[in-house]
C-alpha cells in the first residue's frame, strides 16, 4: 500500500516515519526540492497545480492525503477522480475559509467570535463599529502562524490594516479576551469509528505555537470548570466529524474564556498542538490518521504519562544540548535555519507533571527559548 | 551528520526510523537490492567486502556502525582507517567467534557453559566423553537463529552432526538445563557512561526469539532470585563493556539455571530482544546506539510502563488484524514473506503486566502464532 502525500513538509515527513513500520511505504509531492519529507520519502518535484506531477502521484499512490489544508481545489479534485483521498474535499473547502469555517461551526451550535466578511473598505468601516474595538483584521485565507492578520484597537488601525491585507477576501473578528487556548484532536474512520485525544493546552508567541500539553487526568488543571472543557470540545469535535463525513485526523483550535470554548480555527490534518501524541499518547495522531484513511482499527489516544511539547522556531539547537534533559526525545525536520520557521520540536516525558514542567523549564532555560 | 550503516537489514531500517528525528541522516551498504532499510535511506548496493562499495560508503558517511556483527575483519579495518566507527572492531571480532566469545567471558569471571574447542573429530570424540551428554556442537562463526548448531544426545548423533557441520570450526558445549532465558542490553559512550535497560526475559521456539519482556519493577518476576539475576546480569555487562572499551548497545543473552547466569553469547548491535523499548522504554535501544555513538547524553532507558514484545516470522499478518489489539503497535519491516524469517514484531503495552498478558494472548490466537 502506497500513500501519497501532497506536500513534504515536517507533516508529511512524521508520517512516513510513523507509517512506515505499518508496513506502508509514500510518495511525497512537493515544489521544493530539499522538502524535508523528501529525505525519508521518494519525492515528486512539483507545483501543488502541476498537472503532470499530479498525475505522477496518482499513477504511483494507491491512496492520498494531505500536509496542509491550502490545497488548490482543481488538485484535490483532480486527485479524487482518480484514487481514494482523505481527509474528503469538503473538509479542505471548509477550512480553506474563515468565513465558511465559522459558518460550519456555527450552524453546529458551536460558538465562535462575533464576525463579518470584509470585502470593501465600507464593509470594514461598518463591522469596527458593529463589534467594536480590538478587533482582528484576518484574511480569509492562506493564513497562518498569525500571518495574514493585525489586531485593530482604534479606528486608525482599520485604514492602515485595509492597506495591508485589502485585495483578497477578509474577515473582521471580534477580540476574545481568552484565559487561555486548547485544542481537540480526533481521528474518524469512514465507518463513524472516533478517538479524541486529551485535550491540550496551548501556548503561542509572537503567532506562532510555542508549548503544547496534554490535560492530565481528572482532576484536570486547575482552572474552575476545566473538566467540563474536555467535554465540550468532544461534542464539538464530534459534530464536525459528522457533518463533514470526516476521515482521517481533525484539530479544532479553540480560545478559552468564563470557563466555555469559542472555536477559533480548525485543521483538516495533523496538526502541531498534537506532536506531544509521539511520545504522550499510546498511539500518536500521525498513525492514527493513517489507520483512520485505511480503515483500520484505530489507536488507543489516551495519555502513556505525562508529556509536553516544546517548539524549537528558526533553528535547531545542537542534539546533545536538547538531550541533556532527562525525558526530552529530539524530533527535528532535517529543515535549514530561517526566522520564525518551525524546525523541530522537543517531547518531554516524566513521571509526574510536576517534573514535566521542571524539566521543560530546565530545557527553555538551557536552549535560550521563548516561554 | 550522516551515519554509514553496514548492512541494510531491519535493525538498520529501525536505527534510521530512529535517527531521523535526531536530525541524523543515513547511507546503508547492503548487498540485496531490496533491502528493507533501502526503503528508508539512500544505498549503495554491494558486497560487505567490496572495496569500492566500501570507499564509498566512507566518502558520504562522517560515522560508520552496523547492523550485524559478521562483518568482514577486513571491511571493518578499511573503514576504521578512514573515519570513525562504532562498536569497536574488537567487539566484532570478539563476537564473531563463539570460542573468544567464551574466553572473554571467562576471562571476566562471567560464568559460561563448559565447552571445547572442536577442529577434528577426534576432538569431538574426546570432548563428548569430557562434556557428556547432552551436549550442543555448534560452527563458531556465522550462526544465528538456530542455525548452524546440532544437539548430541548419544554417541552416534556426534558422528552424524561433524558429518554435517564439518569444515569449519567448531565449538562443542555443555547443555544447560534452564529454567529461562534473559538478556542485557546496555549503551556506553566513549566517556563511560553506561545506561542498562531491564533485565529482559525472552521465549525462543525453532531457535527463532518469539517473545520478549521486559522484568517489571520490583517485586519482579515470580521466580525466586529474580531480583539478583538484574544485578549480576548489570554486572556481567559492565565488565565486557569496559574490557572491551565500548561504544554503542551491546547485548548479552543468558540461560537461567538455579537463580544464576550463564553467558551465553553476545551481540555488539542493537538487539531483537530490545525491541519491546520503542514502545516500553523511555528511549529506545536504537536512539541510545545512536546517541552513544555520537558521543551525546545517553536517554534513560528505564521502564515508561508495562510493556512486551511478539515477533513476526515468516509473513506479516493483515496490518488490521495486529491493530485490532488494543495497545498494539506494529513494526512491520517491508520484508517479503520467507519461511522462518523476522518479518515484524509487535509491541505491546498496557497500564498492567497483566493485561499486557491478556492482549499478548489475544494477539497470539488471532494471529495464531507459535506461543
Amino acid at each position: 500500500m502506497i500513500i501519497g502525500i501532497l506536500g513534504g513538509g515536517q507533516l508529511a515527513r512524521m508520517m512516513v516515519l510513523a507509517g512506515t513500520p505499518l508496513g506502508l511505504r509514500f510518495v511525497v509531492l512537493d515544489p521544493a526540492p530539499d522538502a524535508c519529507a523528501g529525505q525519508v520519502a521518494p519525492q515528486i518535484v512539483a507545483a501543488y497545480d502541476d498537472r503532470d506531477g499530479l498525475q505522477e502521484l496518482a499513477e504511483r499512490a494507491d491512496l492520498i492525503t494531505f500536509d496542509f489544508e491550502n490545497v488548490p481545489a482543481s488538485s484535490a479534485q483532480l486527485l479524487a477522480a482518480r484514487l481514494p483521498i482523505f481527509p474528503p474535499p469538503q473538509a479542505l473547502d471548509v477550512a480553506q475559509d474563515r468565513l465558511s469555517e465559522k459558518e460550519l461551526f456555527g450552524s453546529l451550535g458551536i460558538e465562535t467570535a462575533p464576525h463579518v466578511a470584509i470585502d470593501r473598505l465600507e464593509d470594514l468601516e461598518r463591522a469596527v463599529v458593529e463589534l467594536g474595538f480590538p478587533a482582528v483584521l484576518k484574511t480569509r485565507r492562506l493564513g497562518y502562524d498569525g500571518k495574514g492578520q493585525r489586531v485593530l484597537r482604534r479606528a486608525r488601525d482599520a485604514e492602515q490594516a485595509w492597506g495591508e491585507l485589502a485585495g483578497v477576501p477578509l474577515i473582521l473578528e471580534g477580540f476574545i479576551d481568552f484565559d487561555g487556548e486548547v485544542s481537540m484532536l480526533a481521528a474518524r474512520t469512514a465507518g463513524g469509528d472516533v478517538r479524541f485525544y486529551p485535550l491540550t493546552r496551548n501556548r503561542h508567541a509572537g503567532g506562532i505555537l510555542r508549548f503544547s500539553e496534554p490535560a492530565p487526568p481528572p482532576p484536570r488543571w486547575t482552572s474552575p470548570g476545566a473538566e467540563d472543557l474536555e467535554t465540550q470540545a468532544r461534542s464539538a469535535s464530534r459534530r464536525v466529524l459528522e457533518a463533514l463525513d470526516y476521515v482521517g485526523l481533525l484539530a479544532i483550535e479553540f480560545f478559552v474564556t468564563e470557563g466555555r470554548l469559542i472555536a477559533n480555527e480548525m485543521a483538516p490534518r495533523v496538526h502541531n498542538s498534537g506532536h506531544w501524541t509521539q511520545d504522550g499518547a499510546v498511539t500518536c495522531q500521525f498513525e492514527n490518521h493513517l489507520r483512520a484513511g485505511l480503515g483500520w482499527p484505530l489507536g488507543d489516544a489516551g495519555l502513556r504519562g505525562p508529556a509536553a511539547m516544546v517548539n524549537l522556531i528558526g533553528e535547531n539547537p545542537p542534539a546533545a544540548d536538547v538531550l541533556a534533559t532527562t525525558g526530552a526525545s529530539l524530533h527535528s525536520y532535517g529543515k535549514t535555519a530561517r526566522p520564525s520557521r518551525k524546525v523541530g520540536h522537543v517531547n518531554v516525558v516524566a513521571d509526574s507533571w510536576e517534573a514535566v514542567g521542571e524539566r521543560c523549564a530546565e530545557l527553555r532555560t538551557r536552549l535560550d527559548l521563548v516561554d
